[in-house]
């Protein structure tokens, strides 16, 4: 039974040529290239229902997930990791709707989110104000409900225990070699998502003084392929983002 | 709490330098490079307990992640799917605990259970009677529980409707396009694993005549980097996998 | 014995933070931002003496290689095949300066001038009489000399004999491969340029039909690194920018 | 008029199949898995001449390249620049037929071969005797005759004044620097290659030192496409060989 759409839920407005995400208010309307839509009409409709432009063209009501979220707020959330890398960390450490996770720093909550929507519970840290007030909001309008966020520097100390994996995304992420240690459950991850070669070089000199095992970086090179005509990768994009280092706590 | 480790269940024997996947049973011995280990002690331990060897050396007692269970397997299941390919498969269609996905062909079932440890439901399509059978064993030997797995050609229909997403790693995937798309529900993504160019082409020609959007094509290249000692990528490794190709339905 | 630059010589200016390529000419003067440079002083000096700005900034007056030139008017040519392709057409055939070679179509004649730098002749067909003017005029402004330029479709046949190699960068490449082959001489190379995977399938499809050992295709990504303060690859550039097909003649 | 190959003269024996590089001498005989090849009866002929074994399969006889020769010789000299990095070396620095080249340290000579396919002129300096001795026998076996080989550490001193490259493939190449850059003609080039990261950033630091323009640094990774049957990348290959560096002398 599809779910009802109510005042000031989230929808995406899919149509094969463009999407909208959008929340749904009374009195609201939204202005396309294909015309205007009354978005007060898809209040009590079901996600997967139509609704039309006032020139008639049909857009479907999609049930956002938060990868749709995050990219459509991506441009006001400079993410420093991507999603070929976050979802690395998935494929290497595992972790799933089972684990409990602890991550820093929040920064505008976009790995934060994306980690929410997979795994049980995920604390985040955020030592500026500024930055854990946007992350706020960010989370807020998400709708995610399993964030706990610090407005804390992880480097204070990681009040959790045994968690399932640590993972950080900030300067200096080698200061926090030793908390994550402790903060770590035995075979729990900790990974560092680093864009400069000389900030992988001092975290892994670090992991080398406790009992880490499994110590690994990689760096992912996505390629966008055109095929709609002649088939050839796309000229121009992103050939760096960063590098990942994953370890895993012994004893 | 930690949860005890009982007769017959699965544990990963992490130290710093080795990791070992074993069924913990009685009279059951482990040889090692480090000396032999009763695997009896384990029974009535708590994972993140340590075993040791005859000669004294450390194991600690992990409870293997579905990711654990695959890497140790993966030489028994010559997996078409990498990590870093079906990461991206996640990452791009955002499925997550609350999605019910359908996959063909199952193969060893390696894609099937990387994905079964972040959805909520995976009924995975292999029409060959050994490779389901050898599924099968592979899918009980993991003790994931959420995976319906049927020995029938994924062609022949698709029994579930409304749908997440329908994912194939299969030859002639073309041919699969018409069914995905009345299987899925509107927002729900098709997905495409193919090695060849040709099976892009012959994918996204026939994506073009039903109603999809967001029609991309991407190739992922994971370079490991050395940084033991001097810092340099990895000289020799694999410089291609495969291709994926996403697409969205829209009505 | 360094040269002396003459009326008319073409001199590249160069300081660690700009550079500039000039013909040197009586009464013209060069603004820059580090002030004005009366090019009629260089007239006389010898290449590697320094010229001075109006404001005593320094630059060195450097004999320009063709590199130099093509770097300066690539703006003005709009190339398809990059420094870093044509380098593989000289590692992968070792044509030098003993060497005979033909080409199609000129274009601006980018790959011409840059191939002329380092084979004894270098014959290269145009068939649009536009790009060929413009090809003229850009050989012309390079000063070399070992280039003749042909207004020719070479579909209509290649003049040439026993040549060492075959260069092509063309739409319908595949239609050449005869003609390539009889103006080839044994061992020597066919090579083609080929932006798209449709291209090189039908230009390898027509090379099987003919008597062509070693045949190959490779893509080169290039990425150039930023190693000026952090270290790091750099985050945005060129993904693609074609395939290059090679094989030998036998018979 | 093609030129007749005489005794001692190097031949490529080249078919669809097989190629092979050899001398040719009298009462030489060549055993392939076609059948043997009396060597002695290519005295006399033309290159370009067929000759056949003993089964009647036919090899066209090619005078060898230089490159030729370098990759049927690749398994005894243990290259460090592959051809992919070397060309970049020609297309970045322009030099020529004209060039006048230092380069460091000789190794097996691989690099020093290819480069003085292009040049006029190459001094190559190697200080292990052991691999000065491996070098010259390579170098003499290749007929190559614009090469000056010197048994002498680089780092004592470069005899020759106004090159226009100077080439490094060593370690520690960052003490040559000052050496190189009094070597160099103005507008002339300073080239390293470096298989790691630390190198990099060594050379780098001590070329800031210098009044060095056009400061550069790239890697290239070059892929091998199979389009036999269905069109794919290598699946396994190299990942990494070296950086390089470019920066050129200004006064």
């Amino acid at each position: 039974m599809p779910e009802k759409i109510k005042q000031n839920d989230l929808a995406l407005l899919l149509s094969e040529e463009r999407s909208f995400l959008v929340k749904i208010e009374k009195n609201k309307k939204l202005h396309t290239d294909f015309g205007i839509i009354d978005l007060s009409k898809a209040i009590g409709k079901s996600y997967g229902s139509i609704i039309k432009t006032h020139k008639g063209k049909e857009f479907v009501l999609v049930k956002p997930s938060i990868v749709d979220f995050l990219n459509k707020k991506a441009r006001m959330m400079p993410q420093a990791v991507r999603p070929k890398d976050s979802a690395l960390i998935l494929a290497f450490t595992g972790i799933n709707k089972n684990s409990i996770v602890v991550e820093a720093g929040t920064g505008s909550a976009w790995l934060t989110l994306f980690l929410a929507n997979y795994v049980k519970k995920i604390y985040s840290y955020e030592k500026r104000k500024d930055f854990f007030e946007n992350a706020k909001k960010n989370i807020k309008a998400s709708g995610m409900k399993n964030i706990v966020l610090k407005n804390k520097d992880i480097r204070e100390g990681i009040d959790e225990k045994n968690v399932d994996a640590v993972i950080l995304d900030m300067q200096n992420a080698e200061t926090v070699v030793n908390l994550a240690y402790k903060a770590l459950k035995p075979g729990g991850f900790f990974v560092v998502y680093s864009p400069y070669i000389e900030q992988v070089k001092a975290v892994v000199e670090e992991i080398k003084k406790y009992n880490f095992a499994q110590v690994l970086t990689v760096e992912n090179i996505l390629r966008p392929w055109d095929v709609r005509g002649h088939t050839l990768p796309k000229r121009q994009g992103l050939l760096h983002t960063g590098f990942l280092t994953f370890a895993r706590k012994v004893f």
